[in-house]
């Protein structure tokens, strides 16, 4: 990031120049300082409106119904009203004085990248502008020997990875979704290779971070981008999973990995979640570097065979992946074979070659589409916790007699090397009473996990869906450390009001 | 942590209990609410030291002059004055109590464990009450399966691996010194085996905090050991680093690693600094899974020589470490041996015997006293900065002249997997100018790194002796986001006060 702004030289002198903007004040019916009780007749005023385009050009500002209801969800089942405005701002500037206008008039800020979160984390539910920054697309800067790269907020993974294509290093954080990395950054995202190469937060290096007011925040200090540091407070990871409550993300500087030389892929089905979960556990004892060990459960997997084309057993099954050198994925590949075979797995199997390994992954990641079709017309509800791996069986044999006992349809996958799953569960959408029953089912779950030492969410987030369960998982000094540290930097509330707390 | 403390069901629970004390009012000439302007006749009155005593039994609190100035100090030459009193509370029900008696009588509080800090951070600026923790001693928890322990403070990293022996499990982080585990959060410590393992950062899962009131904070809630969580805002991370000026950290819930199962050391002299510098990026290039990665200057070298009976090249030196199979271990040594020689490197040797690994590492950690050993009578004054790895070869060169330029001797070693290395420098303590010299040195070198977009300090943490820096690094907005933290948790500024910020 450094040099790329005249808007601070250093992360100081940007504050001057944005308190020193002037709005005029625009009558808008809004919810008053610092309220969150939503609103019933917020509107934007035509003046408003107007000042949004005086910032980022008219061709960038909508109050389109279409626009505006593609803007007010993610791809969870959780609705409410959509904003009242979208704008595309260009550059960081642009955002900063959004920022600035919006809070100066009380107006709530929605930052919105793909929108493929799963806890309704979009949702305007108190109206407001949608501050979209999918348009800021740029990598700013790599720096192949630092392992580091500097992506502007609408850059997805995938794109960043295309881009590394030919640079010996890749990103390797994925949460499935082609997100935007600084979604991925508010979400505290991770995915499939976590096991091996962390989560967002072990991967976030540095942060520019537009704070409610318009004020510019480099969380490591501009430019910077170090291994590691041990000066002051941890403000990057204060905001790795804040979920757009406490700033927008306008930069994001990311620590990357060699690409591996060699990558081989296992799959092997298992007479019981147990035997799964052993596998697992031991193959981790075993300090077997694997890159991926993901499960799916029996319903999951006729689910994918259907829809994959795949062959697999219909049991509880591992995929595995590891990366490294021909001769060490020999080794590897031969002790997770030993592994899962002494705790009774039966067709374990492997591929190398890159079409083979990629039908895999892509059935993995088509799972979603597979569950949902095995019941045309339904929806999908996800859910996900994350619990010790060794509470790991119980939970997930817990989980299916509820769906049992709730006469609903779910299927089971996760990142099992991190005691990490979700459930999707199929819901008629003309049935709400069914829809109750999930919603029911999803509370239960979260709190089975926090039984056993868990969390009520190991990578989805809080948004709107866990507000209760957060407070059950952090208890009462959490919750007030956690809306001190919410009132410290947004004392109005506006910023992505009613999600998180 | 689940269930051991009646004094917190719930992380609420103990707010109400701790806030109930009522503590009489005893005259003691204080600074005054929220001031930071030290104290000229602070002194603590018979009846606050009886009510110490009162809490801890009269065995566990001391005035004595001995005691005090053990406390003033860590291994730096930071020094001010020590603290009134020094006392030794049994649990964190004592720990809760002793924080809510100081801050209701404005009476400073500095946490202390084992006082190998480098940077003054136990220092007492304004005077007050010394906590030394060390008498909380206990393991309380090792899960197996889920790679995780529960220690009290005072455990030393070594303590834990003794106890872990026969587990197969290990903690990794090493600065060197048996320093307390809870001593390594609060200053975000790291040491050798970072490049592989990560630093405290990456190896905290949670937390059981006193705030500066005596509230007990449970960072991911009571109990618990997730792997990972994107449930809400990351306190945990909030106070790895914060160097007890944000609470006292009476509890830590680590990650643990499988022991490795065997071990190979390597060693290799270069004829420069950058071919060292080189080698070392094309090793992490190459994805060898390095344990450890440590350079030498031909200064330690000739110094580890003489105090360690070792003959090794006075030259630029790298040491490495490779943990695996031992199939595996072959086939890394053997690349990088390929990748060092590629690189210009002599005398590549390796070491597969424990005895002969330790010899090595005793040297390597032991090279603070072979270097000051050729100065008998002087004195050590570390220094520590981390920068982009690309940037180390320029400021190891510069740092260097600057050395010569300034007529001091240094040493220079580190962890350069990471780009963080450290600044041997003696000093006669007779010699006043000569310490102002080394202090400007420090300075300068901090200003280097900076310059290269890296940080100020690494490992050692900012304490008394980089404030200054601290602020050049993270700029306005970054400084007054760390002083709304730090106002937002302890609003008196009585927590380890006149540190960090």
């Amino acid at each position: 990031m450094p040099g790329r702004r005249g808007l601070c030289g250093v992360g100081g002198a940007s504050v001057d120049r944005l308190w020193s903007f002037s709005f005029p004040s625009f009558r808008i019916h809004w919810c008053a300082w610092g309220s969150f009780g939503g609103r019933a007749d917020g509107e934007l005023s035509k003046g408003f409106v107007e000042a949004l385009k005086a910032v980022v050009g008219s061709s960038h500002v909508s109050t389109a119904v279409a626009v505006r209801q593609q803007h007010g969800h993610d791809e969870s089942m959780h609705r409410c009203q959509p904003p009242d405005a979208v704008v595309w701002p260009q550059n960081v500037e642009q955002v900063s004085q959004l920022a600035a206008l919006c809070y100066s008039q009380g107006v709530p800020i929605i930052p919105f990248g793909t929108g493929t979160g799963l806890e309704g984390g979009v949702c305007a539910v108190q109206g407001g502008v949608c501050i979209n920054l999918t348009h800021m697309d740029k990598i700013l800067e790599l720096n192949r020997e630092d392992f580091s790269v500097v992506v502007e907020p609408g850059v997805t993974h995938k794109a960043l990875n295309t881009h590394l294509r030919d640079s010996g290093l890749w990103f390797p954080v994925d949460p499935g979704a082609d997100a935007s990395l600084c979604g991925m950054v508010a979400t505290g995202a991770s995915g499939t290779n976590a096991v091996r190469y962390g989560t967002m937060r072990e991967n976030v290096l540095n942060l520019e971070v537009v704070l409610p007011g318009g004020e510019l925040l480099h969380t490591a200090g501009l430019g910077r981008h170090f291994r590691k540091s041990a000066a002051g407070y941890n403000l990057t990871g204060l905001f790795v999973g804040s979920e757009g409550t406490l700033g927008l993300i306008t930069a994001a500087t990311l620590r990357l990995h060699p690409a591996p030389e060699a990558t081989v892929v296992a799959t092997c089905a298992f007479p019981s979640v147990q035997a799964a979960v052993d596998s697992t556990v031991h193959i981790l004892q075993a300090a077997v570097p694997v890159a991926r060990i993901e499960f799916l459960d029996d319903v999951t997997m006729d689910a994918c065979n259907k829809h994959s084309q795949l062959n697999c057993s219909v049991a509880p099954t591992l995929f595995l992946e590891f990366h490294g050198s021909e001769q060490v994925l020999a080794e590897q590949l031969q002790r997770a074979e030993e592994i899962t075979q002494d705790n009774g797995a039966f067709h374990f199997s492997s591929a190398k070659e890159a079409e083979e390994r990629s039908r895999l992954w892509a059935a993995r990641h088509s799972a979603w589409y597979a569950v949902l079709a095995l019941r045309p017309g339904y929806k999908g509800y996800s859910t996900d916790v994350c619990v010790p791996i060794s509470r790991l069986p119980e939970i997930l044999v817990q989980t299916k007699e509820d769906l049992k006992a709730q006469g609903l349809t779910g299927a089971i996958l996760g990142h099992v090397g991190d005691g990490n799953f979700h459930c999707l569960l199929l819901v008629d959408p003309e049935d709400p009473e069914e829809l109750h029953r999930v919603m029911a089912f999803s509370e239960l779950l979260g709190r089975r996990a926090l039984a056993l030492h868990g969390t009520c969410t190991g990578e989805h987030g809080i948004g709107l869906g866990k507000r209760q369960l957060l407070q059950e998982e952090v208890g009462a000094v959490g919750m007030e450390t956690m809306r001190r540290l919410k009132a410290m930097l947004d004392p109005r509330g506006l910023m992505n009001p009613g999600k998180v707390l």
